[in-house]
């Protein structure tokens, strides 16, 4: 049973140490895709394996971020609290969510044993505690959190290295990490980012955030979208480009992070060539790849 | 090496006979599709194999149809000259062409011992004939060019049979059938599908009817797009869209006949999303088939 992780790391620019992760990490699975960006500082790696294949894996690739990355020198657009900020394990098919939960509490146990800081995140094995939740403060806010009794890691040290800092690890459903850049101000993008996003009344399952952009100079909407199904990316990308010319913000283009499911891309396909009931069923490739 | 074949019988009402020849297919290669319409009285079907498996599944569908179709009594809008009317093999890889149209070549000539007049079509078999330089003029007017002795069968008998016509027989890449359905006259359907296909002066390699679909009070601009990357499905919809508002048509919707491949569904979806570049490599399903 293959299983995913899309772990995000602290490097977006050295390309010796982005080298050396995907090394790491491809070496042990499968490795799909790297996704580098200078301004967030941050590499989306996105692997695949059997889930003894991906523990292997994960564990090789944040030993090496642990022995690159130094987070007190970090500088980037993106939140983080760890040079391996956050793992998560995905499920690929229909009811292997079991056993993605169960190779990421192994996983978060073992790289506890690596003596970091672990902490347990989303839904599926932290109820009510996602990314957001840890990274208020930044890591001096969550090393203080620590400290005071408030926070204690679910494996590994109950202090936290601002060198390291701490993984998140978690299981959660496949997402689409999308980004929207824009010509304007930060300001801009951050009240787009809050129209769309759901805790502010915006698209179901939708994380979104205003960032700046220097090395290109614009700003950008990053977006976790958790359902593509409950919020179809076209409508999405359409609500921002009515936001922002209501702003008299032009929108530049768009960014994918990683991959995207067949669903979420067959969904945008349909609704382009106005074919209704459109679905990754009718992608003739995908029907000769099923047995 | 996998091939696909996209036949089309001129039977698009009768339930029997549309599973009759589907069973005949289906259980001697995969059958992936099933397009049938009552309007054009003709179904479309997709199905992959082994160039052996694909060939013995096509015989005996072609046996099939032979028996249980009668063009003397064949109504429907859509234009054809046979019970099994147009047989394309297509390559499904880069390289597969000349097997595609070995495969094709082997069937033509087990058809016409069948005792059914074949003519091979299309660029690779018959430069310079296309379906519809044996269609003008129907079955009558086919029967007379062969009477006349302006043409010949490339196998089987000499004369055709009125009653199940002839098989044209081909080889050719793989394209996308595709109809745009608009409220309004045959007379504009017509004037948009010669203005979007490419001998009218519109889009490379697309071939366009105007066609009326009495069972759903609409007419349809009916195409097969034969390189998605020449001419975007989107930009195809989105020139009838324009076409059918200046003469005052509404756009209903698309259909799609048979399967799509993915390189056109990334095309269309990266299109919406205002993503650069996207294609079919970016779809995390195809991604973790690849070997």
């Amino acid at each position: 049973m293959l299983l995913e992780s899309v772990p995000n790391f602290s490097e977006g620019r050295d390309r010796a140490t982005i080298d050396a992760i995907g090394d790491a990490l491809g070496s042990r699975a499968r490795l799909l895709d790297v996704h580098s960006d200078p301004d967030h500082n941050r590499s989306v790696f996105t692997l695949a394996g059997e889930p003894d294949e991906l523990l292997e894996a994960l564990v090789a690739g944040i030993e090496v971020a642990r022995e690159r990355i130094d987070l007190r020198s970090h500088e980037g657009v993106h939140p983080r609290l760890g040079a391996a900020d956050v793992v998560p394990v995905v499920p690929l098919v229909a009811g292997a969510m079991e056993r993605a939960k169960e190779t990421a509490l192994r996983l978060a146990e073992r790289v506890g044993g690596l003596g970091l800081p672990v902490f347990l995140y989303g839904e599926e094995l932290a109820p009510g505690r996602g990314p957001a939740f840890f990274r208020w403060g930044g890591v001096e806010g969550l090393a203080e959190r620590m400290a005071g009794g408030e926070l204690a890691p679910d494996f590994g040290p109950g202090e936290l290295d601002p060198s390291t800092g701490t993984v998140l690890v978690g299981a959660r459903r496949p997402l689409v990490a999308f980004n929207v850049n824009l010509h304007g101000s930060l300001e801009d993008a951050r009240a787009i980012a809050g129209v769309v996003r759901e805790s502010g009344g915006g698209f179901q399952g939708v994380r979104a955030l205003g960032l700046e952009l220097p090395s290109m100079g614009l700003v950008q909407v990053s977006m976790n979208v958790e359902d593509v199904e409950a919020a179809a990316l076209h409508e999405i990308v359409a609500r921002i480009e009515h936001e922002a010319a209501e702003r008299g913000m032009e929108l530049v283009g768009s960014e994918l992070v990683g991959l995207m499911p067949a669903s979420a891309v067959a969904a945008a396909a349909g609704d382009a060539l106005r074919l209704e009931g459109f679905d990754s069923s009718r992608v003739l490739e995908l029907r000769l790849l099923e047995r």
